[in-house]
């Protein structure tokens, strides 16, 4: 009997496990024994660490073939005039992705990253091709703002078709994703989903998007107000998504329950990543051991889901485009780390003294 | 008839010109035709418009071939109990560097960027080879703490030593570098010139360097502040140089100036670089435009150092390990910022709608 919906995410959920805390002894360990001070290098020390707890092994293994999955979907809320932005703008850059002339190309070709494009929610039909996988929901949520913004079942085929995603390009033999987004309007539920899950205020988490001014930012968060108002959030993850968020913060929170699962890190982009990671950890809290957040946009709900979250990230540049553009320019720094903890000598192999102790000195 | 020292350096320094305000106009003006809402790659945006400047084109040529230079040297300064480590570990490190096991050689391999040793003033004779420019001043400086750590005839012989560096790295067709160094104790003299050329306090900008305890911070704070005391800091960034530097430090700053002089950008490492930089630029202003922050270390002398320089560091990780790791990091950044200018698609070519006016919507 094929399993409900319910059960399949139950089910994956349940097959998320924390990192391996021996393979991570093993490499603080081993970080003693480079040749460097204790701690020089700081956070890529750490995140080595998380690597080899990710993948169960020490050293970690190199991260060869990464792939961004770029999550597309419209927004009934682009009604509200949340966005300067015309909607077909969405499906415009879609094409632009396919065509490899978008920044996340760009970037991804500098990282030797693939692109896949998910088809999520886009409100026109899509050119069919193997670089999109066709998963969409529907033509665009509904309008947030008045009525939630999917079904249940809608919220939970979202979610599969992420960890669709995510299996099929580890089965591609990919060994690192990372996330991206194109949705035009999709900072307005994100800022959503980040006030419903961490609490804060409204004010506090929406931002200037791709750039409104300020008549529109006050619009942006009377719509979050208003929506968190007339349909209070349960305890329930799947719920608060449906209500709240877009088709693409679903595939993005399926993405990080199915890579976890199967034991391969994910470098998170921006704000839009941020909500899905919150949804996600409330399903499932140690998907998080997956993640490094790649960078910290200037959308101010970043910040506040980063610090939810427990992620420090990797790059702070202003960043405000989406895309997967964050995650991919941290994705070297994240190579980096692995590397120096597989491949440094040790003052052994090198025969560096080491620090003296105080005593001696 | 040979010029003097000195006229070198001045030679050089006229040489030293700011960056071409043509190309600058016109990497703006493509900046505004990507697709993407503007500002929306933050930092990357301004860096691709300063590599038109320093290339003096636009869009600015690609960075294939980066190399990082370690300059080495020891310090007098070494007897007065500042650091932890012997002083052979100079000595040991550039071994650890010729063979390829240290972390300046990791990340170097995964930046695909050349390293190259320069002995500056290490205390002992090294192996020759090719991998190993040999500009030794002397064996180790003086110790700052008693006497000047080096003549003026040394500090220009090591300014004109790296601006020799630099020619020959861009003479064998490498379009960036990135500056590195090794030498125990050569945090230092470091917290001595940014405090010499910044006016800082020297307990605001000494620091922990590879770690110390608090006595010895106490030490470190003691010497840098009766350095300054005793020779008082005149006008003449040589003397200064000369007064509280390391060799390791008027390589640096004469890589500085060479490059500037040939149009190549520097990505500068951490405070030891800070510091050269700042001696590079009391002798040439422009010297800064050719020059990128690659990170900001632990060390509190290098913030000091990169806002007196007017430098946004790329990369924040808590970095305190030098050889160049920190500069190394940021390349891919770096590199991503010229491309995108280069490769991405116009609103135009993707036939992408552009945001609409507040009039329209």
């Amino acid at each position: 009997m094929t399993p409900t919906p319910e059960q399949s995410l139950r089910d994956v959920v349940d097959a998320v496990v924390p990192r391996d805390a021996a393979a991570m002894s093993e490499a603080r360990a081993r970080q003693a024994q480079l040749t460097k001070p204790a701690g020089a290098l700081g956070v890529l020390e750490e995140m080595s660490v998380a690597l080899c707890g990710v993948q169960r092994t020490c050293p970690p293994r190199p991260l060869r073939s990464p792939v961004v999955a770029v999550f597309a979907g419209d927004h009934g809320v682009h009604a509200q005039g949340v966005s300067p932005w015309p909607q077909e703008v969405t499906a415009s850059m879609v094409a632009n992705f396919r065509a490899g002339g978008a920044a996340v190309n760009v970037l991804a070709r500098q990282a030797g990253a693939a692109v896949v494009v998910v088809d999520m929610g886009v409100a026109c039909d899509l050119e069919p091709g193997p670089d999109l996988l066709d998963h969409k929901i529907r033509a665009g949520t509904s309008d947030l703002a008045v009525e939630p913004a999917m079904t249940r079942q809608e919220a939970l085929a979202g979610l599969l078709a992420g960890v669709s995603v995510a299996d099929r390009l580890v089965d591609r033999g990919h060994d690192v994703l990372l996330t991206g987004d194109m949705g035009i309007a999709n900072t307005t539920p994100s800022a959503a989903l980040i006030s419903a899950l961490t609490g804060a205020d409204p004010a506090a988490v929406t931002g200037r998007g791709t750039g409104v001014d300020d008549a529109v930012l006050a619009r942006k968060v009377d719509v979050v107000a208003s929506a968190l108002t007339s349909r209070p959030v349960t305890g329930d993850p799947v719920d608060t998504l449906a209500s709240l968020g877009g088709f693409e913060h679903a595939g993005i929170a399926g993405l990080l329950l199915g890579a976890a699962r199967r034991r391969v890190p994910v470098v998170l982009d921006g704000v839009i990543a941020g909500a899905a990671a919150l949804v996600a950890r409330a399903l499932a809290p140690e998907v998080i051991d997956y993640c490094l957040a790649g960078h910290r946009s200037v959308e101010p709900g970043h910040a506040v889901a980063l610090a939810a979250l427990g992620l420090r990230p990797l790059v702070d540049l202003d960043l405000r485009l989406g895309e997967g553009t964050g995650a991919l320019l941290a994705l070297p720094l994240v190579q980096a780390a692995g590397a120096t903890l597989r491949e440094m000598a040790t003052f052994d192999s090198a025969g560096v003294a080491r620090k003296e102790t105080p005593d001696v000195r």
